[in-house]
């Protein structure tokens, strides 16, 4: 059977009106008098649905068809008619109606409002609805934005592991993996755990990130950029934190923080402008219905140079507003987001790169400036959200490395490897994490991180 | 600085011929007589040298550049030469070359052979050889093309769950996930362990495959693809297995196992094209040290309309040939590797899909035939591999599905939510498997999947 998509038809409409086509999908809506009706049919291509009309004369089975219920999948066959004087472009009047599936009455997504909270324990059905499918979409784009981006400009596409042997990765809490039958794990004969018989002979976590291996692979490809999940076992039971979620993080060789500052704002305008292109009625839906103020906020990143700020500078801007904030102002402590959204909105009222954080506040593999009190690192703070990309041009140089290791506690060992990349044609090199859910989350105005990933987890939560 | 990259050289050397500019890279070779010398220079971005030029009175540094060693990382400015008698197409005149690392010596990657088994411990350095730039490179555009060719047919790209809640997925033994102490979890007043104190409330596992839930979004989205890590604690220590790999894991609505194998046949085609159209180097390179029938199979597999026979139709065929198998033919039994390569190698000399097989070695969710004895199962097998994807068409009769569980003695409860699929809007889906590093152990016939994947995962081994 030759299907026609709806998508196509509202694409490409001259292409098919005044022909006979067949579409499947499910019914939405139904509405009907004596002798003919309108269903509102959508096949999951489009956001929007396509109007079918139905009459007795043409239909030998008018009268299951006007019963339809919402949610049942159904065959149309017939001719597509331009409306000119309807708010819909055109209609498929029917000569042809197969019913495939019924939907009984106690179906959950009938014609009414749900609460996000509701709809989350039935993620089987909520991209059914109209905002999931929106987001679900935006993302699948979204996420094919960053790919072509990258590839476009050659970078290489690393797959970089999830189980990881390290627990060297720094920032945050792991979660173990294993084959063993947790009751009663072999031991040796001090009592200890014998992870030798485990199965990869040794303890092993699911990755926080993938930005060590990645180094690997931008000192043998110079740009390489990473696209996969990573995992956090902490118990933020926040809209802000999933234990599972993806994350893009790009590295270059024979560059410094700059190259990496111009590579994050490209990327974010290039992704910003490929969904507002490739999904233009699904962000109207969410300028109409999650937040208002959505495409006056991107389209002023697209159209901003970003600015760029230190943290020493960032500090004595946010010191003159001192007492608005909740959280002290002082160089050395971290920004809070009321700080970081602050700047991004009041200040400047675009995104802004800061830029040269003190080092105790920043992880060990980060290059330090001539200053000896700060590295090369950055965050992109953005409106609406606050910090959105962190990166940071990395320690080159061997014994500036490994003596800043030493000073944090990191034992050599565990690192030999990534040591060995500095040693080996180490060269400057720079990168940035972006995390793919707070992207979507800022794409769509959607505020909980849970409607956003299609089966999320977090803590206390692992449905489906 | 504005960096030249070598891959923009080969492609469009006009625009850089006669000009000055500025190359980073990583020394391959150098020679040098007493006055000039040439280096063989890889910036990453390409799979060939740029071959550099220098001369003792051009350069301040000339001694140094001389003695440099293989590894190096430099910086070199100069004019592109073009020289039309030479194996290179051009070649880079040196003005100024700034020597940014020094390689020591006990670098490991000197210009000699190395084994696939040696460099397999140094993961981290394998991707600046010649054999692995190219996979690595392949292993990128193969899965851009993957997303290509998804995207330009209006899929879309979902990201379904890594850890799981449920064991309900079937296939293969699982890694489990967990956040306990090992040697002392929490246990209930009878001694069980009380995984209600875990991260998830709940025994959590790393998943074996996004079909279950891939479906959910198939029967919103009409067609959809997954591209995510998936994961087996089997104990299979060969060259085929890792514990942690990639699957595309495509779900089509409204659509039968013709539409599968359709989609099937047009996306393998397509990724085949992709990549000896954007990699000709690497494949070239791969046809002569690799696998000298590469590009003639690959070629083959293009121009081919793929061939179709049943499992009935395929054991009678083989049945023929008998005693030259080490495994029995019999109506019933799963093909083996062996049964696979003869009808793609020999029968039909070309890729194959075998259908239909007994409902007995195949999963529960695949539709039982009017037969009652074949489900409507694929295989794609192809020469020098055998099995490459497998799909099937799905369940979709709820009364169906529920008895064949029960017989199987699979819980309702455990799948309520794929149940509730069938229930409500359920229509005719299908769908199929491809395991991405088979793909490109296929790509570029490198026979063993550790040699495919940046940083394995097999038995016993979890490195870096």
């Amino acid at each position: 059977m030759s299907y026609s998509e709806i998508r196509k038809l509202f694409r490409s409409p001259q292409a098919y009106v005044g022909k006979t086509i067949t579409v499947p999908g499910w019914v939405k809506t139904v509405r009907d008098s004596k002798t003919f009706g309108f269903i509102e049919l959508n096949d999951g291509t489009f956001f929007r649905n396509l109007q079918v009309v139905f009459e007795e004369g043409r239909l030998e089975n008018f009268k299951e068809v006007a019963k339809l219920t919402v949610g049942s999948a159904i065959e149309v066959e017939g001719e597509l008619l331009e409306t000119p004087n309807a708010k819909q472009p055109f209609e498929l009047k029917a000569s042809r109606i197969a019913i495939e599936n019924t939907c009984p009455a106690d179906y959950q997504l009938q014609k009414k409002r749900h609460s996000f909270e509701f709809l989350r324990t039935i993620s089987h059905l909520r991209p059914r609805t109209n905002t999931f499918s929106a987001v679900f979409r935006v993302r699948s784009l979204a996420a094919f934005a960053i790919h072509k981006f990258f590839q476009e400009r050659g970078f290489v596409y690393v797959h970089t592991p999830l189980i990881t042997g390290s627990d060297a990765e720094g920032a945050g809490q792991m979660f173990k993996v294993t084959t063993f039958d947790i009751n009663n794990p072999p031991r040796h004969e001090n009592g200890k755990i014998d992870y030798t018989q485990d199965f990869f002979q040794k303890e092993t976590s699911l990755t926080v990130s993938g930005q060590l291996t990645g180094e690997a692979y931008a000192l043998a490809f110079k740009n390489i950029y990473t696209f996969g999940p990573t995992f956090r076992a902490e118990n933020s039971n926040t809209a802000r934190h999933a234990a599972e979620f993806w994350m893009i993080e790009p590295e270059i060789a024979f560059s410094d923080l700059k190259d990496d500052m111009m590579l994050a704002e490209d990327m974010l305008k290039y992704i910003i402008n490929y969904v507002m292109e490739n999904a233009p009625e699904e962000m109207e839906f969410f300028n109409s219905f999650v937040d208002k103020t959505l495409l006056e906020r991107l389209n002023n990143v697209v159209n901003s140079d970003f600015a760029h700020i230190t943290y020493t500078q960032a500090i004595e801007l946010l010191g003159k507003n001192r007492e608005n904030f909740e959280y002290p102002v002082e160089w050395g402590s971290d920004l809070q987001t009321e700080h970081e959204r602050y700047l991004t909105e009041q200040v400047f009222k675009k995104p802004v790169f800061v830029t040269d954080y003190p080092k105790e506040i920043k992880a060990f593999y980060m290059r330090i400036n001539d200053d000896n009190k700060t590295v090369a690192a950055m965050d992109l703070l953005v409106p609406g959200v606050g910090e959105i990309i962190g990166g940071s041009q990395r320690e080159e140089r061997l014994e500036v490395l490994e003596s800043k290791m030493e000073a944090m506690g990191l034992k050599k060992d565990d690192y030999w490897w990534y040591l060995e990349l500095r040693k080996y044609g180490g060269t400057k090199h720079a990168g940035f994490g972006l995390g793919f859910e707070r992207a979507i989350m800022y794409l769509t105005g959607m505020s909980n991180i849970r409607d956003v990933i299609p089966f999320p987890r977090t803590t206390g939560s692992c449905e489906f």
